[in-house]
């Protein structure tokens, strides 16, 4: 019996290698890793002159694998395959695509599960908080061992988004174009409140003993899927949500009691348990700190022009109509900004009703949209090369 | 040292009255309670044709005690105090007004903790999951007892609101006003998700101990402070937390550990921890289901006007632009239904920035809306009289 073949648009099987770094890196909290390593993964080939390198940055909850599959068993791609591949908008063919698992993660780079290497023990609570401008270092660092002086493009969603807007500020000459896709210059009082109950939930867990639930060989199961559960909610839309479930009820009728009972209690139950399986505790407790933290207009007196105005990239920014977590009138401030700070920017405001999720979606007008700019990246870059 | 006096326009010192129902109240879920006590406060008095009651229901996590203080130490009044006193919108000094704790409630009524009395232990988890319609049959009998035939209004916000318009439905004869604020025809997908996630946090608290934690000796504390700090979230808005807390800092600067550093996270483990002390997990447990299984239209193939055309009473819907919980347009589903049905109804879609708890602040055009509905209710009462 032969495998299923892939999709003829899939960069196919791919392997993450993990990449060691020895210097250490100095960390916004004060301190250092003496050392860290990251997990890496690329598609396509850089070229001769290595400009044409686009670095792809993770959010929340997700890792180095955006594209493609790690064994033709795998029953998913990597998460952001509609966009990656030969033939899509962010094409393999033209591009040399490179992600990576941040640090502080659990898929492979250093992060709280990891060995501190001066103790011997797991770090667990003791990791060290890291900020996106953390993250743009050690994306930096990556970069030079790859030999990318300048990335063609950085581009994200949510989180990611935060990063490549960090990139344009903190590089300013390492980056020709930021794609800022689903984000905001800093998280609201609302959305910090999410991810505070996100944090209660899994730090008053018994099964967390202060993160160093390694240790106890336990794992904060009912925290974690909580947090994942109303993760969830903030992720869709009402709208996507009432499409997809409305109030249908699993067995038809009400059964005056507390099993699952409607479809969309049975998908959020679904959806927190298998995470669980999947996700290091620590790690989102760190991440949620991450995106609170992210601020980048704090040190430029709360002048987010001022901040934008340290950047020489040229930027998209893109949201979604029924984005509710970062809305599209987050994005507007970020372009807003841009404009103040008189620096190149285009805007797409996708009608979607997939909420915050839209970002990972097969969105027609989202991919034109991105195709369309990708193409020009990459009609630079072959103008350069003349 | 005397105490400090109240307000001149507050009802001034209440006091609840335990009132036994003795006949058998049958429930939606099939069961029958074989008897329950309702917890009642009343304010004004009831005029010699008992045409001026008023009926006030309440929400998820409130109770009996709508207006006035039980001791003039009090630091707050009751819940609608901004709606209920001498010349505030609800005017005492015309109206009689009635507000109980609901069955399955924790201030006094019959609920989770009290003593079934078939077993001669506390119900805890066996208690039946009670509706809107069976709330709106205990309060009838209410209404028998204290000698109402009819009400001359009833009102409420969110939970409330369905309870005035379930009145309208079910005793179609007994209700003149029916007084919808804040509220919505049914759950959305979403209103569920968040409903689910705060039953998850409480059933999977290792102190619940399955319903049975008074046995136990246990509260589940953390269970039930996450459930509370989820519904603070859903309460506010973006808008209003943004005002109230931004982006500050408890202690001036970033801290880079777990502990509270935003405002807004302080707030929220404040309102958490509070309500521990005030609230039972079996009672919340409870009426989320209520919430979530309420669905007048459902019996009527889905067809919320064919449910309205059961009314006889007029109607006042008000929304609040800035509430995301049950929005302006959940209540416009609810007026286009009673216009579909023809049934006279004013509606009005108050411009404010505090969310959901909007219906229980004194917002200038909110209070002046309810103050000239009211005055109609009470020139009918008195051309009645006449």
């Amino acid at each position: 019996m032969t495998a299923p073949a892939l999709p003829a648009d899939s960069v196919g099987i791919v392997t993450p290698e993990k990449l060691a770094f020895h210097g250490p890196l100095s960390l916004d909290c004060g301190r250092i890793l003496p050392r860290f390593d990251l997990m890496v993964e690329t598609y396509g080939t850089l070229n001769a002159q290595a400009s044409n390198a686009v670095l792809i940055c993770h959010a929340l909850s997700s890792d180095h694998h955006a594209a493609g599959y790690h064994s033709p068993s795998d029953r998913k791609p990597g998460w952001w395959d509609v966009m990656i591949g030969p033939g899509k908008p962010i094409d393999t063919r033209r591009f040399f695509v490179v992600c990576c698992n941040n640090i502080g993660g659990c898929k492979g780079s250093t992060g709280p599960a990891s060995t501190d290497p001066e103790s011997g023990e797991r770090y667990g609570p003791d990791f060290p908080i890291v900020t996106v401008r953390d993250w743009v270092r050690a994306q930096a660092l990556l970069a030079d061992r790859l030999g990318i002086r300048r990335w063609a493009a950085v581009a994200g969603g949510s989180l990611g988004g935060m990063q490549a807007l960090q990139w344009a500020m903190d590089y300013p000459e390492r980056i020709a174009h930021a794609v800022v896709i689903a984000a905001a210059p800093r998280l609201s009082a609302q959305n910090i409140a999410f991810n505070e109950v996100a944090r209660q939930a899994i730090r008053t867990d018994p099964e967390f003993h202060d993160g160093r639930y390694y240790q106890h060989g336990t794992v904060p199961r009912r925290g974690l899927m909580l947090a994942r559960m109303l993760g969830h909610i903030t992720y869709l839309s009402d709208e996507s949500m009432g499409s997809k479930f409305g109030r249908e009820l699993r067995e038809g009728k009400l059964g005056y009691n507390f099993d699952t009972e409607f479809q969309v209690e049975s998908y959020l139950r679904y959806q927190g348990q298998a995470f669980v399986d999947r996700f290091d505790a620590n790690t989102y407790l760190l991440i949620t700190k991450t995106l609170d933290y992210f601020d980048p207009a704090a040190e430029h007196g709360h002048d987010l022009a001022a901040a934008c105005r340290q950047a020489r990239a040229r930027f998209l920014v893109v949201s979604f109509t029924s984005d509710w977590r970062f809305s599209p009138a987050r994005s507007r401030e970020i372009v807003q900004a841009l404009v103040a700070a008189d620096r190149p920017v285009t805007y797409g405001e996708i009608t979607a009703d997939q909420g915050h999720d839209s970002f990972l979606m097969p969105i027609p007008d989202y991919l034109r949209t991105l195709s369309a700019y990708f193409d020009r990246v990459h009609q630079e870059i072959a103008a350069h090369a003349r």
